[in-house]
């Protein structure tokens, strides 16, 4: 008998019918002879209707009362889904955040968990009970129900996985897994079987947005291993875990692409210190999140520097950085949109040599300018134009043989 | 500095604009020197959607699983009254039943009110806060979420009033308060001043729908004064409150009209012992709720035994009394509708002697027939022809000069 954790978003609980979908599915994993707890995101829309209602009293809702709120919108899924399956025979209950022990910071909103105390999960599931337990919610030491912001339920489910000591924690979702690249833009891309949580969190803040980073890095901090897959079927998906040896022999997991970003360039910056903490400290101040940095060589006192972002955060970081180009001597500021991200994630990077040449031949080979390059342990990133993405992925994914099978 | 418990309905919250007028009216309260904590209940309509939510997963959902589902009506709305009114510039802190708390027996849908741990309510009330509390819920000791049934956010108010020692309780609803008789019906009836709790509960038991008898039942209990007033203008509204002497010097308090009423008469019943306790044990234990019992003199060692009902609960006390009828040896059972029950409440009826005759007389005077007849300490009801219930509301009225000022 294992300890099954399953979660299910916001589109596979989005009405009643997909409601009883699921009802049906974990009374079949726990017809299989496991223990199933069952996490709970808010029904599709209606977090967004609580948001309107909100902005409908008040123009600038205080955090707390938004935590009030939106905590209703779980705390009907748990009820309609208990009452689901015990419609179809099995005893479950349901539990809220609080309820399931999940304590929080006070950060309002976004809230940390802090601790559990599973114990009222843990009766529940020796009384017989599938349990289930509203996701994205907590409540302080005080008593103040909290939230715990984007990618939330998945958070919970993972926290919950590594309280209880689950075997094993599934999250349900809309696609069938992590894949070798987005299907939509490299057609035979194939599901990856494997994937450790450094890759995951690389490919997550590359562009492959299966997962909020948070999650991820929790269940890493926590050995939560946990398996991303579809409610819409049976296919088995792709299990995140500590990587292993075998992991290292694949050099190339996964290719992400990021649409949809532009470059700034500022050009004769004088080389000298502080120069680059005052540009940073700026664009970070204003609120601008940046990506990707490149800074040249100085040549004759005086270096460019770039940096990439979203294609929304541009008018922003400018309006920013124009005092600020005068004020540190640089000569001009220069920005461009129209560019897209590439980036290959594996951990055999770090053991196999000749990654990013390989990398950059592909590109090569079909012409594509490579316009910046930034490398980490296990990734390497470039930047290539927008309009050749589709191209470019593909490109890669072939040269390094991704689509053939399984990686 | 007063200390006052504002209770709001599902109508005077229903919709965001109506959450800020009840924002706006507490905030006035508060600027007059007073603490305020308020009670609300959902949204006019939401309760019913979650019920209607429920029976599409569920034929026959989980008491327990109703509970946390409706929950998330009052917990809505408290957020968003405690968002509206810091939008407006005041403090404002919302608590769920559990939080404020109130901790019930584990009768879910149903629960009764155990015990009140007001602490948080009263922390918040010293930092400054107007306190909105979630009425018509509650937590089980063991930290199950409860429902108190029907006209469970009134029975909140109350007993949040009684726990923290209110001054005042003030019941806002959709009507100006307690009429010396439904105002529809009777042109110049007129607002009750002041109403004692057992009169209050006799008008309640007998059409009267203000409020629940519970409520008023708990108030009694605990001797909570509180006022019903109407939440869409500012007149007084009625004060209810333990009996006072002056209250006796009137002799009627009000009328109480009741439609839909039907009678049954089992004809010629053996006059011995256990007869009737087998005729109306089988009514009970069938679910059928009676009003009025009359039982007349015994002649010739048989009796005809008389009782009232609501119409639509005729059909089922027919079939389930037909085989009790033989089995006692009864001669017949008919049954007839088209008839009112008209009451008269007063606590002065208790020194007055007259009263009852006065009432026969008034209806005598308009040729209207009394069918059947029950009193009580501070009641006196009569069964008549539906049809003329208006002509007799306003005879009897006028008869115990109800219209002409204020009782």
């Amino acid at each position: 008998m294992a300890l099954i954790v399953q979660k299910f978003g916001g589109t596979s609980v989005g009405n009643p019918e997909r409601i009883l979908n699921v009802a049906r599915r974990v009374i079949e994993t726990q017809s299989q002879g496991n223990q199933v707890v069952v996490v709970v995101s808010a029904m599709s829309g209606v977090t967004d209707n609580l948001i309107k209602l909100a902005r409908d009293v008040s123009p600038n809702p205080s955090e707390r009362e938004m935590d009030v709120l939106l905590a209703t919108g779980e705390q009907t899924t748990i009820a309609l889904t208990a009452m689901a399956i015990a419609g179809l025979g099995k005893k479950a209950v349901s539990l809220t955040g609080a309820q399931a022990g999940i304590v929080t910071s006070e950060t309002h909103t976004k809230a940390k968990i802090a601790t559990i105390s599973p114990e009222r999960v843990l009766e529940a599931l020796e009384e017989g009970n599938i349990v289930i337990i509203a996701g994205f919610q907590g409540e302080t030491a005080e008593g103040s129900i909290t939230t715990l912001g984007r990618g939330g339920s998945d958070l919970t489910a993972i926290a919950i996985s590594a309280a209880i000591k689950a075997d094993l924690c599934q999250i349900f979702t809309d696609v069938d897994g992590v894949y070798t690249c987005d299907p939509r833009i490299v057609k035979n891309a194939s599901k990856i079987q494997e994937i450790s949580y450094d890759e995951m969190l690389e490919m997550a803040s590359s562009g492959s947005k299966v997962m909020q980073s948070r999650s991820v890095e929790f269940a890493k901090k926590f050995g939560v291993t946990f398996e991303v897959r579809s409610s819409f079927n049976y296919n088995p998906g792709t299990i995140v875990k500590e990587e292993t040896e075998s992991m290292e022999a694949v050099v190339v997991r996964g290719v992400s692409i990021e649409k949809n970003q532009a470059k700034v360039t500022i050009s004769h910056v004088p080389d000298k210190p502080g120069t680059a903490a005052r540009i940073f400290t700026t664009l970070a101040t204003s609120g601008v999140i940046i990506d990707m940095i490149v800074q040249n060589v100085s040549v004759e006192g005086s270096t460019d520097i770039s940096f990439t972002l979203s294609k929304d955060e541009l008018p922003k970081a400018k309006a920013a950085l124009e005092p600020v180009v005068k004020e540190v001597g640089a000569s001009a500021l220069h920005s461009q949109d129209g560019i897209a991200k590439l980036s290959i994630v594996g951990i055999g990077m770090r053991s196999h040599s000749g990654v990013a040449a390989k990398l950059f031949e592909s590109l090569s080979a079909g012409s594509i300018n490579i316009q910046m390059i930034s490398t980490s342990e296990i990734k390497t990133a470039v930047i290539i134009e927008e309009g050749r993405i589709a191209e470019a992925a593909n490109l890669v994914h072939e040269a390094f043989h991704l689509g053939q099978a399984s990686a």
